[in-house]
């Protein structure tokens, strides 16, 4: 890929050039590389940058705050791929107010999660987010007295266990970057990683209201 | 379930006094059997409905007004379970903006989105905004260079194929409603399949990120 200037970085990327200056400022892309008072050429590593701002923006719904905070890890190699992914993942919402520490509810939907997590052998933080997020969601089942059995807790968490390993050994497969500016495969594989957890998470919730309409049209249709 | 009192329903629901009250002047919640010029009495129906609003408005984030929707389909016997549950499922955000028709990504994608379904042989209306929802994410991964190949879109389809129809399975479960008032079993069906969509949904994100955040430990931790 030859050097391209603003208005092709613009063109390619699909980002406008006004919104390209400002992430330049806000420092959420590198610069380019200046070859005059008024030109600066631009590579891949900087359309790559903008696919990923986009990403996080436009599907991640993420507020330009936390985009910021996650350019940053991405870009420490200090930060190790596993610790920028919690990082990342974290960011993500919904953010579900945790109800008060008496609430009898509460209590017991923590506990079923603490122990789904152990009887599978999971590795997650006791500070992970997405544990609060399942132990609202059990909370809310258990409190709605119409909510039906389900398949069961297993059934979801081996399904998504296998998609989730499925998804991090495709990392393997993403080509090293060509950049002449010999910027480290570690960004390449961190930008990979947060792109895939962002977009591939909608891809499921997607493709289960699919299938959802169409168990439902086989079932009560 | 003796009857309740105002006071009781709030408890048992979780839902403010003030705000049952609310509901109950907006029609979103059937008046209870008034036994003084001041008291009424409310029964398992009430509290049903009160849990299915919570779990729309706190776990599914719907606007009211889409609520108010959702419960008329849910109380008309007229509209068939797969009709209301279409109806539920299509107010459930996020209603991503379409790209113009001649966006050559997102025809590529569109094109994916209706091979995938006509292949796996799936019952989807057309106007289904699930496809838009999985095509604008398709467009997303194409557009980005650094998504990564992921296991490929069937392995999703047919994981969400599998759980779906253990769910809609699981429906067969849910007891018949045990009201005085003769309410019919539709309606307790129609209640238990909107908590399920809504609920497990989420139940699928949170289980999804926490089974990736042990795949990422094991590999890159």
């Amino acid at each position: 890929m030859a050097p391209m200037l603003m208005a092709e970085l613009s063109r390619r990327s699909g980002v406008p050039v006004a919104t390209v200056k400002y992430y330049l400022r806000e420092g959420l892309l590198p610069p380019g590389v200046t070859t005059s008072a008024t030109r600066a050429e631009y590579g891949p590593s900087h359309l790559r940058r903008l696919g990923l701002i986009r990403a996080l923006l436009e599907i991640g719904e993420m507020p330009l705050a936390a985009i910021r905070k996650i350019l940053a890890v991405t870009d420490n190699e200090a930060v190790s791929v596993h610790e920028m992914l919690g990082l990342v993942q974290y960011e993500l919402g919904p953010h579900p107010a945790v109800p008060p520490d008496g609430d009898p509810d509460w209590q017991a939907a923590t506990r079923e999660v603490n122990e789904l997590i152990a009887s599978l052998g999971w590795i997650v933080e006791p500070a992970a987010p997405a544990r609060t997020l399942l132990a609202v969601t059990l909370a809310a089942l258990h409190r709605t007295a119409s909510a039906p059995p389900g398949p069961g807790l297993r059934a979801y968490a081996e399904a998504m266990a296998g998609l989730a390993a499925a998804e991090v050994a495709s990392l393997d497969a993403v080509p090293p970057p060509r950049t002449p500016s010999g910027e480290g495969s570690r960004v390449a594989l961190a930008e990979s990683a947060v792109v895939g957890m962002v977009l591939y998470e909608r891809v499921i919730v997607a493709l289960r209201r699919l299938a959802q309409e169409d168990a439902s049209a086989r079932y009560f249709g």
